[in-house]
């Protein structure tokens, strides 16, 4: 037998007990004739003593012990004469009687504690060792019990948890498929699922009235910021419901989670509109932790002589309470923030209101106190706040622009509290966007999303401004989910292909079955998929998802602990009727 | 709003409710003045009746509804004249006084009913409405139940869910991988996983102590018997443990899914040797709903002139009870059996025990009434019973022809009773097996499972005799899932990829990941893996996996539904650095 109790459970009631331990070395010290080891393992830390005056041989092999090794032993549960009241096994010690190493250890490369040593690189090469440190699994533990109560919250509402298949078929529309070639269909390759999507659609069509998954889906990206060409998505989809059903149910089940696993009661969530979000935040993923809404001044800024304002289709600006005090040195570091190439800023304007209730700004010259006065008005500024100004002739441009601003304000004022959690419906979004590389029109959420019912007749005259019934969750600034109500008939569908540049021919060709479905009695339906690891990742505090993956592959879609991917042989290429051509 | 109910939840308390129900038409029949529909959902069937009397038109529009059509009704509960104790909505049915048509129908291609008049082919390519037939649909709802189920009893045994990665390494050893090329990586290939194997032995290094997953696996094999190229498997590894503790663990979770699936209680699982299986069923997965284990007669068989028995290295029977009236014809037909190509065998000898109490053999030229007195006793056959002997050279052969002679005689005597549940531990299985093929030693389980320390001296001498610490679970004769005690030290972990035929530098390649693992405190660990769709499948009372699988792919792998796998385009190829050769 391995043990009696694990490491983590032991206390002052088990005082005299006989027991058996294992886990791993945490660390040791010597003090006197004795030696104190911690030996660890998932469930906590307990403190073993080694007498020199009981059995100096014992004591001998327990002080050669090394960092990690493994070991079992038996001994008697003592109380500790210097209690530590942190640990849940602090008040006792166990007298060891008994020892064996079951394995030995080489020195980590990096130390195994809530610290780290270690550098990225390192970690990833041994993510083994690296997982042994708490923080990393305690995220994995985190979202397990997410995904658990995830299912039963699911579960209660009638959910029926479907596995859709993994090697489907390539569609070009979207992100590109990583695919399979298949060996029994030379020639031919299957794709894994960007989203189960039309999966869980013709399980409406099937009757199944209310579906989930927890399932993995694949982007053949590139890595840039934080993306992995795996991840985690809670796929759900309703039949007989209106958009209202899916929202109040979804923020049901956000609001379990937060009382369950945050122990958090989250208050109603607020609804804003695609148009309001992008005029108030210049995102549609607002972080509404704090406030720092847009102001418009274009036409109070105009026809004073300052030619930026009067060239600029667009003034706004946000209130930075509290940051009059701001340096010239410190407004120039917000200039340069704004002027990176990736903002794309030419530059920035600024008021202070002074502690004295004196205005002053970078563009005194054309603006005097009584001008200034109606900033001050429409930014609601008090003494001590400092209004920041962007203009422009593209709206759409300068709103992003004056949103990483705000966000850059936001954190500089702590006001992006990691525990602190302000949810978001954004709704109402446009059903199709332009792209100006392939100069059409794209389904900005996909092509199954349903058009207004008022708005159809404007896909024809004005397709830019058709709303969908589209709507995303929002966290902290973070897109957690995002869905719609479907298309649920041919005709529809088939326009919308159309609009997306689709012939007839094609649209058959890949959504075919789909369509073909929707003749053969298809519910309204709807649906919502959430990204798991960004909610797992929010709950737990971090910036990155990688940290709440187990094994996740770097920037370049490697996994460097398994040395994947790596080149096959021939004879495998052979049989899949497949040449490399480097 | 679309529903006020479902369509499975109105009764007598209801009467007098205004309600508004969604679903589709299941069947429709004119009475008199009055049409009467039936309205199904996912939850049940609810009448809705239209009378001429009340409303004309609205009575012609119900009446032109055809099946399939999806419809919303508004109406008001009324006790039904006629009731139908069946149902649980039977006691009432729906006035209806307004009707709209949510979706209209084309006519399906097979009936929508628990007996269907649509073969396999055209079921599969309109799966979408195969999965709204009751059978089909509550394979799936079982299989949803039995999932939440699993999760709930590991997450109570303190195991934790850890998602492990899709797109990893190919390796030569064990069945043919699916490869996906890395666009980002020209050249080079992920695989997808058999299994999590690895991995989940990591976690363990990682000090988890205690995983499991449902995850997807894959297998590039030809189709034939009951396989698919995607399969999920209820992966679970656990520290510090041994054997003992993983056979007791999951035998609980077995029996709790009995328990609260089935409301059946299972008694405790007897175990087997490997050995004691074959001598006994000439299985390794014998199906112990019923005896008639094997009985030698190799002995009291030879010496009478007989030559096959004289020849023979093994002569083995059964007795299959209360057969004696087996007519030649049936006999007939039992020697075709066996004398097929798959199984192999030359003949077949019998001997009745007749009711009169007279003996009476297939071989009487060479055994008379004494003679077969000692068969008699051998087989304890009572008057009635019929004894079916095979003889052969290869002893292994014999009693794989054995094995399939007494499934087909539990088959005619209806044996193999699917409301009864036999589960089973085969224990103590070799560790490897010999390939005439590739002329060397394979893992029987895989290369990480441990041999028996006792047994790892005949490494060298008797490879064929080394017993591993492995062990399957069987239930009704299929392998519901298989396990072991893995190797957790480099140096045994490297003898067994010698005796595998590996070097050095290719079990360095493939795993060097784990047995570098192995070196930094790696814990005693062991593990099984279920077969999910066959457990489903078992607790359904299905002879196959592919009617626990919302969208199963057919024997050439492909999906025909969707139409997968397909060609991709060539700048699709381009980008992944690969040509096909076809």
């Amino acid at each position: 037998m391995h043990r009696t109790h694990t490491c983590g459970e032991l206390t002052i009631a088990d005082l005299g007990k006989e027991v058996i331990l294992s886990g791993w070395v945490q660390k040791s010290r010597d003090l006197g004739g004795m030696t104190f080891i911690d030996v660890r393992d998932r469930y906590g830390i307990t403190q073993l003593v080694f007498n020199a005056d009981d059995d100096a041989e014992l004591r001998a092999t327990a002080r050669d012990l090394g960092r990690e090794f493994v070991i079992k032993v038996i001994g008697t549960v003592i109380e500790r004469t210097n209690k530590n009241p942190k640990m849940p096994t602090g008040d006792i010690e166990i007298k060891v009687s008994r020892l064996e190493v079951l394995n030995a250890a080489k020195l980590p490369p990096f130390l195994i504690e809530d610290e780290t040593d270690g550098g990225d690189d390192l970690r990833m090469k041994y993510r083994y060792l690296d997982l042994r440190r708490n923080p990393v699994r305690s995220n994995l533990v985190l979202r397990h019990k997410m995904a658990q109560e995830i299912r039963k919250y699911l579960d209660s509402q009638d959910f029926i948890e479907v596995e859709t298949p993994y090697l489907i078929k390539s569609t070009p529309e979207g992100a590109r498929d990583f695919v399979v070639p298949s060996r029994m269909n030379p020639g031919e390759f299957y794709a894994l699922p960007q989203s189960p999507q039309t999966f869980k659609q013709l399980l409406m069509v099937s009757g199944f009235d209310r579906y989930f998954q927890i399932v993995k889906c694949f982007r053949d990206e590139d890595l840039r910021a934080d993306r992995q060409p795996e991840f985690t998505q809670i796929d759900c989809e309703m039949s007989f419901i209106e958009q209202e059903d899916i929202l109040n149910l979804f923020e049901g089940l956000t609001r379990h989670m937060f009382k369950t696993v945050k122990g958090l009661d989250i208050a109603e969530f607020p609804r804003m509109s695609y148009d309001e979000a992008m005029r108030l935040y210049g995102s549609d993923k607002p972080d509404t932790r704090f406030g720092m809404e847009f102001v418009d001044i274009t036409e109070i800024g105009k026809g004073k002589g300052f030619p930026v304002f009067d060239n600029a289709d667009i003034a706004i600006g946000i209130n930075a309470k509290a940051s009059a005090s701001y340096t010239r040195k410190q407004l120039d570091e917000l200039t340069d923030f704004i002027k990176r190439p990736q903002i794309g800023a030419t530059g920035m304007i600024y008021m202070r209101h002074n502690d004295d209730g004196s205005l002053k700004s970078s563009v005194d010259k054309f603006f005097n106190e009584d001008e200034l006065k109606k900033w001050s008005e429409a930014f609601q500024t008090e003494p001590g706040d400092l209004v920041l100004v962007l203009a422009g002739q593209n709206k759409d441009k300068v709103r992003k622009q004056l949103n990483e601003l705000r966000l850059e304000m936001g954190n500089r004022l702590g006001l992006r509290d990691r525990n602190k959690f302000a949810p978001l419906w954004v709704v109402d979004f446009p059903l199709l966007e332009w792209d100006e590389e392939t100069a059409r029109y794209h389904a900005m959420h996909h092509p199954f999303t349903s058009p207004k019912p008022e708005d159809i007749a404007k896909l024809d005259t004005d397709p830019g401004a058709v709303r969908a019934n589209a709507y995303d969750l929002v966290i902290n600034g973070t897109e957690i989910g995002g869905g719609s109500i479907r298309i649920h008939n041919r005709e529809l569908q088939s326009l919308m292909f159309k609009h997306l540049g689709f012939t007839p021919e094609e649209a058959q060709k890949q959504f075919g079955f789909l369509m073909d479905a929707f003749e053969y009695g298809a519910p309204p339906h709807g649906g919502i998929a959430f990204g798991f690891d960004r909610l797992v990742s929010i709950f737990a505090g971090l910036d990155t998802i990688r940290d709440v993956i187990a094994f996740p592959k770097n920037n370049s879609g490697r996994d460097v602990m398994i040395d994947a991917p790596s080149t096959i042989d021939e004879k495998q290429k052979e049989e899949l009727s497949i040449k490399t051509t480097v």
